[in-house]
């Protein structure tokens, strides 16, 4: 845990902007895997994480904003549990570390919530199904009619938007640590092992340090698959290899890194000539990190680069600023170039896009393909932490629909782009801090120059 | 999967016990960790594994008692999907293998559902949150006034409880698998090391073997809590260290295993001695195993045999009987001596323990403290898979308040125990067949008689 004044300053600054009403923020729970006690590893909510601290289960906190006061709601092990899970700090105890010093029985929660008007509780939206649950029985809403407070989203944006030194310390060992299991992860790839060893290689390390996955690890051959967590596939000389994982600190706060590399010792021709476009576009992007501005005008920069390269290639023709306008180039990058990062890998993603990422006045596109998926186009601001991953991948379902559908034949080498509809696919992510002047990259350095893999290639671990 | 007449046999059967409503039979989701997308490992719900066999997220099946077919609620994948998740095999695809042809969508489950009787959907009782909520919307009822079919709970469990050929070769694959990662945890176990580093191995090892984990291990020194979860000390010579942990094969199946051995090279007097007594208990119970007999009584037995041994060692003193007849061993054996094994870590525990250990004639005691934590009390079938695992564990807090109630004073000698609270916990547990006449300990043999353990230890590995 930080120490104790920052949750008292943050909570302090959340209380600020309210004059009416109960802050209600829930604790997360451990959840059931097949039957109520065999669970899930514990992952505490990110917003209770920041404001209270507290990393047990089945809690929730009030932030009273009339008698300005915080209330633990949660219950004190019995001699039962400590037969079955040993003695630990007493609730009391926790809550004494982030500041709060009234803790309440859980079931009090009901009482307590009852006595005000309904309209007074603001709640974040939950994403937990029990979490649903309990909002029915505190709110008498059913759960797909409950209203979030849109003014605690925001002030809870606003807060966790911008990133504290404290923070930022986390965010760099988290990414730390990552960096290491990625250079495990290309020193140990070569042909004929399966995509999970690589994967399972690295957890083995990332928990040995304390840490876990972040998020389930893309590690695969098939990289134009932008969210593959199958890892089935045998590698052969001559396949390139995604590595898409991050970790989690103890504290909560993710890493979320990619590399590309060849499974054998080095690219083919056409893989370090993609490589280099994606290595390019990346560092496009990344020149243009600063406070002041939007982050979709480094997302379409960053594609207005790929599409330059693509057309020395010969798979995209035409002007490639026209492309971009015309979203041609979404069938090679169909993505996003970033999202924001924190206590989650998608930071504040349960709070809404259009909170995190966007703005009332800027609102997000959410119906063209390609930019649909740009999950933060807004004005930066010092503090953001987020990621930068432009990418190039060639999926073969969507060429075949595209070409069926007569897409963007002017500035698509369907001909051509057909002979490599095996090529797979091609990102480079890494993790920024936005300053005021500028942009810091978090952590240690991550190879990523061509001859920068190929000596960690060339020095292969077992 | 088995083969497509094993799961046509089952659901045929369960349908023959009924005459009119309709079975649902809810699959799980990807449960949310922080945010909608970022999910925990999918598990499908276990009764839905073995009647439908399909292992996706967002399924639901009606069996029709009245028109005696078998429909599969659920989506097939849009193009979005493919470019986001890859190609798979379509549901209907799927469906096929456990010879279901008839697929319709998720949404028309609503629909098909609420032209029946409320009363006449059977369902069995939800765990995860998120089917509560379903179930709210199917039937109309909050989810704290759900009511389970018991006609349904006590059709399932008649079927799950006794295991096919088929089934045993994967439960046998799961022992097997977690016998070599046992003795992987053995010979790696030395001075300095943290328990979580045995752990991290064993789970690297199990993944690579294509298993994951049937639950979360307890990898203690502190062995006499039960359900410690806790890994962060750090190891010393003369510490014992408990290893309770089991492997999940692709197709679900679990095993469930414990070995406690020494950090160093060799036991100390007194773990030998307590070892001893409790692997004496353990061959006792083991000996008894047959169909027929109440798996109380083989509990009795057992903690007879612990008992006698406690005396001997000058940890209690009296008749064994008679201490055991007033629950005297509970302060050494808190638990019970083992529990049904198949799909589940604990098997089926998630349709209730009165209905898959207890029987309505003979059910269970949920008062008395010991006795009530045993998960199995009926009478043994052939073709039952169950786990045999006694221990010695010594709580201080338990002690400490015993002592102040001044409980059972005339069996236990709490000036002696109270020499060596920080003694810790032995436990042995192996997975067994319950045959016809007598038993079939499952997979490989685990070293469990203190020169074996000493053999392993002689051999470590890094």
């Amino acid at each position: 845990m930080f120490k104790k004044e920052i949750y008292l300053n943050r909570r302090n600054n959340l209380l600020s902007k309210f004059t009416t009403g109960k802050i209600l923020l829930l604790g997360n729970i451990e959840n059931p895997i097949n039957f109520e006690h065999n669970t899930y590893p514990f992952r505490q909510d990110s917003s209770f994480l920041y404001y209270i601290g507290v990393k047990s289960p089945r809690l929730a906190a009030v932030l009273d904003t009339e008698k300005n006061e915080t209330i633990l709601f949660g219950d004190e092990m019995t001699i039962d549990d400590i037969v079955w899970m040993g003695q630990q700090q007493t609730l009391a105890e926790k809550a004494d570390l982030s500041g709060i010093s009234k803790v309440l029985p859980f079931n009090q929660l009901f009482d307590y919530l009852s006595k005000g008007k309904q309209e007074d509780i603001h709640y974040l939206p939950p994403y937990q199904s029990h979490n649903k649950l309990l909002l029915e029985q505190l709110t008498g809403r059913p759960a797909n009619q409950l209203q979030p407070s849109a003014a605690l989203i925001k002030a809870v944006v606003a807060q966790r938007n911008i990133k504290s030194a404290e923070e930022i310390i986390e965010l760099e060992k988290a990414v730390d640590i990552a960096v290491d299991m990625h250079r495990i992860a290309m020193r140990m790839t070569k042909p004929d092992l399966y995509e999970y060893q690589i994967s399972n290689a690295m957890q083995h390390f990332a928990q040995d340090q304390g840490t876990s996955f972040s998020y389930p690890p893309i590690v695969t051959k098939r990289g134009e698959i932008l969210h593959n967590h199958m890892q089935f596939h045998q590698l052969y000389e001559g396949d390139l290899l995604l590595n898409d994982s991050g970790v989690e600190t103890a504290m909560g706060y993710a890493s979320d890194l990619t590399r590309t590399f060849p499974v054998g010792k080095r690219f083919t021709a056409l893989q370090e000539e993609i490589y280099q476009i994606v290595l390019h576009a990346f560092k496009s992007a990344e020149q243009l990190l600063t406070s002041g501005i939007r982050f979709k005008e480094i997302h379409l920069k960053a594609c207005e680069a790929l599409v330059d390269g693509l057309i020395q290639t010969g798979f995209m023709k035409g002007n490639a600023q026209d492309a971009v306008m015309n979203h041609a180039h979404a069938l090679f990058f169909q993505c996003g170039l970033g999202h924001m990062l924190g206590l989650d890998v998608h930071d504040m993603e349960d709070l809404g896009e259009q909170y995190v990422g966007y703005t009332e006045a800027e609102p997000k596109d959410t119906k063209t393909f390609g930019i649909k998926s740009l999950r933060l186009g807004k004005k930066l601001e010092a503090g953001n932490v987020l990621t930068v991953e432009p990418g190039i991948y060639i999926i073969p379902e969507l060429t075949q629909l595209w070409e069926q559908q007569n897409l963007h034949k002017d500035f698509i080498n369907y001909d051509f782009l057909k002979k490599h509809l095996d090529f797979g696919g091609v990102r480079i992510e890494d993790n920024y801090l936005i300053e005021t002047d500028g942009y810091r990259r978090l952590g240690k350095y991550l190879e990523r120059e061509i001859q920068e893999i190929y000596q960690l290639k060339d020095n292969p671990i077992d």
